[in-house]
């Protein structure tokens, strides 16, 4: 059987340094247990590549990428904060594009971002039971707001009217609401295997194991939240084992910060979940710690991708002071999703997670280096 | 000269109940300084009205209302949380759609929204900071993601498509964005009034007294973040006094729970600030505190009109436990704004201001009924 291979693109910014570190405990992890596992690095996408031939990354980049089983990549957004249009010398809707073009791309039409406040992560709320924050976020990556469609007529006139339309099908409606339901019911069964407990109202009074929230605008925004509605209630009832609950993405938003232990799963649109994941990464205790995936769980041909929620941060890049945490968090994950194929390669991933959460929990609130929290970590697994 | 008159809608829920603590705060005041104030109580919108009549109010409601300098409004929707779409009666596409109407209909293009973190209300953030919260939302309110047009291809089948369109124009945007830079002067002579001081970094380096935070989403809906990253970019060449600042609204989220207080005025569209306000109101200690009114600075045929951030509240509702501060601050920011007419209103509008401030600050925490409050406040106004 061939090897699981990566593809490796740190990209910009911070992501040398962090996917540096990353790459490190890889290696670790393959010596230790010889893992069937290989990694390329490419130098795209990147704002250099892009100085160099005009593009952030080459026309048959898709088709080179796609030969791996997954992407793993730092951080894209070269070589200014986007606070200063003068600034800027690739605007941002040019330099990540790349990532709109792998999700669209390789069809990863599941983002997924976790938030728990681990031990040592830092806790932005006053109240105690921020410590239960726990919840998954699931967000729809392939369509609505994101369809790039729409344009500017008299662009730059004072009567210029700009479009952008929003498109959204059943068909990925289901598909990702229906993966919301999977994981919670996943969800419940690892807390069980646990050994944990948590339980959740359903909305006529009974307690339920897990829960799925939906969120929509659907007082303002009709037409897709009706259709997100209506599949949302027939899926549900093929999971009568899971409560159910709405909220209009502003009243999620108010409660994330009143009372994000109550979430369980969230699924949201694109914009909607790029919108609660940031809220929700600063609950689980900053970028610094935030993991991400964009993941197509349906062809396995198609590589998915692992990426930090957190940006290239130009202003603190090249010091070795960008926290790799978030990156390490990611890269489990990314062990964990190789591994539905070899389970070596998922208990590594595992083994990854929880080097990951004691070196956080031991060293709250110091100041450390990128490099010195890869060593703690790596350390920590040659132990 | 014609007095100035109010149309008072109480609405559903809760509405009805912190109105009735408004009208009292008004009938203190108008009879403590004299003031030239009428008002007109209305039973629509209201589900009510819909019950009865098939609609939410009368055909000609627009044109009754116009007569009136402002609109004070408790809250829409009724009878129930939008948890669950078999148990409540009208949906809340057209529950609330007389919100929307009104908005359009009285091209009540500025909803404006502050943020700050009185004494005595609830802090939900762990940093001392917090107490420094001082902002003020400008949300774009008569466009964008709102203008209601899409639909539904193959509604219910297996391949169905929603569509929903964002329109934005030039002026609309130019508008709102001069407004914001109006405001954040304004902000900064009363603070000079005030005797109080604030200082913002712009981003070349410079301290200046004021800034404006322009919200958008343009590395992923690039023609109108692009239109508006113009706009803003041009308008704020009028006003180099005030410090500019560009945040996306994923990347807002995330600072207005990590660093609010280094926000001054934030200018962002419809559907982005319907969702920043929601999590200001938390910042500045919730909805029951949260004041919110929607503007037609250009229109003086036209009245403005004023209703509390919050919602009806449905599962509170006529228990008396609502907390009126919210709509009583909103009260005040009507007289304010109802007093550039008329002096005396503008100062009762203050007066108002300060007592439930005062009322805020001395009973922190406190389990109070909606009446209580209210009386305390008219306690206040008559001492
Ligand atoms: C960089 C940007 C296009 C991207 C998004 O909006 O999806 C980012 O915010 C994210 O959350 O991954
Ligand atoms: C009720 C709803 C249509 C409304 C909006 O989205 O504008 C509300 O959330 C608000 O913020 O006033």
């Amino acid at each position: 059987a061939q090897s699981t291979r990566i593809a490796v693109t740190p990209g910009d910014g911070i992501g040398p340094e962090v996917v540096a570190e990353a790459v490190r405990c890889l290696e670790c992890l393959r010596a230790k247990h010889g893992l069937d596992l290989e990694w390329t690095r490419f130098p795209w996408p990147s704002h250099a590549w892009h100085e160099e031939h005009g593009e952030s990354m080459p026309a048959d980049a898709l088709s080179q990428l796609q030969k791996y089983d997954a992407i793993l990549l730092g951080a894209l957004g070269d070589p200014g904060p986007v606070d200063d249009p003068d600034r800027y010398l690739l605007p941002d809707s040019i330099s990540l594009a790349p990532l709109l073009d792998m999700r669209k791309g390789f069809d990863q039409w599941v983002c997924e971002r976790p938030a728990r406040l681990l031990p040592g992560a830092r806790q932005y709320l006053a109240d105690e039971r921020a410590k239960d924050i726990d919840m998954l976020v699931i967000r729809e990556n392939s369509e609505g707001e994101y369809v790039g469609q729409g344009g500017r007529l008299r662009k730059g006139k004072p009567d210029e009217v700009a479009t952008q339309m929003e498109v959204f099908t059943r068909k990925a409606t289901d598909r990702i609401i229906r993966y919301g339901f999977e994981q919670a019911r996943n969800r419940a069964a690892d807390r069980v295997n646990e050994g944990r407990t948590r339980t959740f109202r359903t909305l006529d009074g009974r307690t339920c194991e897990s829960q799925v929230c939906l969120i929509t605008k659907r007082n303002a925004l009709r037409y897709w939240g009706d259709m997100y509605t209506e599949a949302f209630e027939e899926i549900s009832r093929e999971y009568p084992d899971v409560a159910t609950h709405h909220e209009l993405v502003d009243a999620a938003c108010m409660k994330f910060v009143q009372s994000p232990w109550a979430f369980d799963v969230v699924v949201a649109s694109n914009l909607q979940g790029d919108i609660l994941t940031d809220l929700a990464a600063v609950l689980s205790g900053g970028m610094g710690v935030a993991p991400s995936c964009n993941l197509n769980p349906t062809d396995a041909d198609m590589p998915s991708m692992f990426e930090p929620t957190h940006g290239s941060a130009p202003d603190i890049a090249g010091q070795g002071l960008a926290d790799p945490t978030a990156m390490l968090f990611t890269t489990a994950r990314m062990l964990e999703w190789l591994g539905r194929k070899d389970p070596a390669i998922a208990a590594a991933g595992k083994e990854l997670f929880d080097a990951v959460a004691a070196d956080l929990a031991e060293n709250a609130g110091a100041r450390r280096g990128t490099h010195e929290i890869g060593s703690a970590v790596c350390q920590r697994l040659q132990a």
